[in-house]
């Protein structure tokens, strides 16, 4: 079966956030993109993403791995929502697996560009208090 | 604090839900948005969405509820990536949480239209077979 263009983008930033390659990195979002760094702590714009992934970078010793256990993709016209099963790991992190959400916009040219980077998931939701 | 459009679509669409009300309910979609029915199971499209939620109905004997239980928007330009922690029950269906994924797209006059509704959110991936 041919791979969904997005699933190559998001293999893409994978190998770029290995390298630090974050020129290659941040070609894959779109200008006004949001990433949540933590629950409750989002940045947005191209300029903070490549702050952020250089601070996360540091923050695990340049020695952050990657990888997608599994993703399904849906989309509907120029919007794709994925939800991936990332797999992280580093010098001073074991392997943990996030329930992770990204979505897609194809712009004009054709090109799928990340616009909201969320790899949190549900984890950002608190619960209704008065529930 | 005011309320995101996008939250108040989604409360009309419980309430439309729970009165089975589906020509207010379809409102609330795009022409081609993506309603994921179970895990590997979709429809596209308003006319499938509309059976589909007519057969819910009837599945969940006409008394199915629906709330949220807490629920977070991240918005990038025309698109915002809803997380929701949807509560269901029914004669049939013990109350159980959803954490359901939403995207809604803002469309030309202004209006947030929901493009892809996945109440079950990442319990649609299946872990790679390799890994």
């Amino acid at each position: 079966m041919e791979r969904h263009p997005v699933e190559i983008q998001i293999e893409k930033a994978d190998r770029a956030i290995v390298a630090e390659e974050f020129d290659t990195l941040l070609d894959i979002y779109a200008e006004d993109a949001v990433l949540v760094i933590e629950p409750g702590r989002i940045v947005r714009g191209k300029a903070g993403i490549r702050k952020a992934f250089e601070a996360i970078a540091a923050y695990f010793r340049h020695g952050l791995q990657v990888r997608q256990n599994g993703m399904e993709i849906l989309e509907s016209g120029d919007i794709a929502l994925v939800h991936a099963n990332t797999v992280l790991s580093a010098p001073n992190l074991p392997e943990t697996e996030r329930k992770a959400v990204y979505v897609f916009n194809r712009n004009s040219d054709g090109t799928w560009l990340c616009v909201i980077d969320n790899s949190y998931g549900s984890g950002i939701v608190a619960e209704s208090s008065g529930a």
